[in-house]
């Protein structure tokens, strides 16, 4: 029977912007160790596929209100993956401003490290603010980041596959460490990059990191298509799910790629409670904990820092008060979806910050055990997720009520793992692993 | 009593070129991260100041005859913070090839992750292959790396301090997690980086990590003096250690900085044996191992690529066999060492590559423990060193014999501490926590 995929997606103190006040957050800083490796013991011991670390690329302009700032992916997955076994470890980098070198170094030792576990999200960073920590004046457009990524992922690939999985030797008596003919540089010369290997350490236990990617624009999409073997993607209905799920499969399909090999994680954001009204309480207490201004704050952040001062909380939006997601350069999909919610709902702003306080646009439910477990099915057998980008709106308590109270009648329903069949993050999504291609050397 | 520094420098199984062969090798493979982790606990049990991994940024052409691959250190030492608990951790990372943010924000996670035991060994990276892995045609020349590399100080020490220690609240009751005038940009506009800040991590317990530089040329020491608190040299005699230390001691009093704020760490290889006879035999065993091709290949490396081919291996060199130092564009000041050796001792090609078989260029002695102790107090107390790197030619066998023979030689003299007083590679070192100093903001 199909298996469902969980990640636990990790961020603040939880989903909900007001998670870092809530009575049940975690005591412990945003910048200590011992919180996220709390974390992944916690999913690995609910037998969770992954863990999933974001990124930003710049401090927010609301730090005063909100804890935007948190422990650098790379370094904190390398040190997660010493106190875990057998969870997926799933980091964020740009391809944007990062080395190409220094990516595929540092996630071929990451994986090494963890024993073949590590995939990377893979992001173009749409953020101007991070532009000017990495010597830009304008940050290149939508279209600019993703012709430089397509490049990049061959760069790295490439980098990846320099090392044959028999390169080493280490053939002590003879003095023969490696095959001279098994480790090959591969000269990428493009428009963007020139790197002419090898890479200098060998092949990892996966061969090359599980490729993760968000970008649901119709850039973003075909990106996805071409490369990534888990998709995370926000919804915030079950109808566009169903859309993009078949859309993204279609398009993996028309490039010849299995639809078993390209999973669809949607974030999931559900907010338990012992009974539906229980579930509401726990909803209000955290919209209470919310300040409008912040939240009205980051929409402008969303929206290239278009202007919603002006914007009175209480009367119904209409898609006229927004800027043409199309002219925005930053993570277009998100302001597509926003637009779509305002033009089918009309909320008032005051509303429409109130869900997006829950899990930023991804999709938020509300209900008992029972009901969560119904959701997560339906989606699962009717073709809106592979599984899902678990987000508990309050860390680490509320991944512990899901763990305790969700994962148990997902089990009984036959529909995820009781042991971990698999060592690696691969082998926990069910993806092959891939043979090193020896790029520009048949 | 001023008190001994000990560092364990790890290279692959050992210093010596044919140690991955040696029988008292680990067993582990040079990506298996156990090694390290296991390595970093024994000199932890030995009560040594820190670990420290060096790197290159290209594979070497000699890969085929000698492991030079490994993890990259910057991950590796991230999983290894996790298994230590008061041991320092030094990683190498280039000036020339990582992104200031990156660096800054990777060097503070990881001080966070270890509780404030991060240094940072600063490198300006001197091989072609290397700027070749990185889009370069032709690599900057020595000087151009050095003067990018001052401007990088700057930047990163700016984006350290752009966090006052007192910038977090996390108050959750007010809702106020940030004092918002204690989180500044940096806004640095140099010649060769543009980087607005401020960091997006809290400023970790060291303040910065322990600034640690290994160039020992004249443009190297300048830089030295400005910016290090430890320096790790590779001397080949007593006589130019006492030179080197009394140079950069007098370089650091003349910018206004205290002389026990700039620690000496000469590399130092010794090779034990119960009697010298032993120590001789060891040292013959390991000889034995050795392929004079393979050094020879490397010297030419070392060389900026020199063609060392037709040389024979047995008639006396002269300096005239090898190019000028002052032209080649790499790690000048390691080729004016062996010059300098050249012409003082006159010794065959095959003899010269025995020595540098033996730690690439620093100093190597054969004794008993007494006399390994015996010069360690000597150059400890006649102004020749603060410390060591300490480079045992075989890991972990030569680490473990050290730490049996000659640490509790080195206490009962009174020389070096019985248990850990600090938490910090700072403390250790007997550093100041650096104040955070907000440039552009007074």
């Amino acid at each position: 029977m199909r298996q469902l995929h969980l990640n636990l997606f990790i961020h603040g103190r939880g989903h909900h912007e007001a998670a870092w006040r809530h009575p049940a957050a975690s005591p412990l800083g945003l910048a200590d160790i011992r919180y996220y490796t709390g974390l992944a013991q916690q999913a690995e011991a609910g037998l969770f596929d992954s863990i999933f670390l974001a990124d930003t690329l710049a401090v927010g302009d609301d730090v005063a209100h909100a804890p935007r700032a948190w422990l650098e992916p790379v370094t904190a997955l390398a040190a997660i993956a010493g106190a875990t076994r057998r969870i997926g470890l799933i980091a964020t980098c740009s391809t944007t401003y990062t080395e190409p070198y220094n990516l595929a170094r540092q996630f071929a030792s990451l994986d090494h490290i963890s024993g073949g576990r590590v995939g990377w999200n893979i992001v173009t960073t749409w953020l101007a603010a991070a532009g000017r920590n990495y010597g830009e004046e304008a940050q290149p457009s939508h279209a600019g980041r993703y012709a430089r990524a397509e490049e990049y992922m061959q760069a790295v690939t490439a980098l990846w596959d320099s090392w044959a999985d028999d390169a080493v030797l280490d053939d002590r008596a003879a003095g023969r460490y490696a095959a001279p003919g098994r480790i090959r540089r591969i000269d990428h010369a493009g428009a963007h990059y020139r790197v002419a290997g090898p890479l200098n350490l060998p092949r990892g236990p996966q061969g090359r990191p599980v490729f993760v990617q968000a970008g649901s624009s119709e850039t973003g999409r075909g990106f996805a298509a071409r490369h990534a073997e888990a998709v995370f993607t926000a919804q915030m209905e079950k109808a566009t799910a169903v859309e993009f799920y078949a859309d993204l499969k279609a398009r993996a399909a028309a490039l010849g790629r299995p639809a078993n090999q390209v999973l669809v994680l949607p974030g999931l954001c559900p907010v338990i409670g012992g009974t539906e009204a229980e579930a509401q309480r726990i909803w209000r207490e955290l919209g209470d904990l919310s300040d409008p201004e912040v939240g009205r704050q980051r929409l402008s952040g969303r929206f290239g820092g278009h202007d919603f001062t002006h914007l009175p909380l209480d009367r119904p939006l209409a898609p006229e008060d927004f800027p043409d997601p199309a002219t925005v350069q930053a993570a277009r999909s998100r302001t597509e979806v926003i637009v779509g919610l305002v033009r089918r709902e009309a909320p008032t702003l005051r509303q429409l910050l109130d869900y997006l306080a829950g899990a930023r646009g991804h999709f938020v439910t509300l209900g008992t055990p029972e009901q969560v477990a119904d959701l997560i099915e339906d989606w699962f057998t009717t073709g809106a997720a592979d599984g899902f980008n678990l987000m508990p709106p309050v860390l680490p308590a509320m991944l512990g009520g899901f763990i305790e109270q969700v994962v148990p009648l997902l089990q009984r329903r036959g529909l995820f793992r009781r042991e971990y069949g698999a060592e690696t993050l691969r082998g926990h999504y069910g993806l092959p692993r891939p043979e090193a291609r020896f790029p520009g050397h048949p």
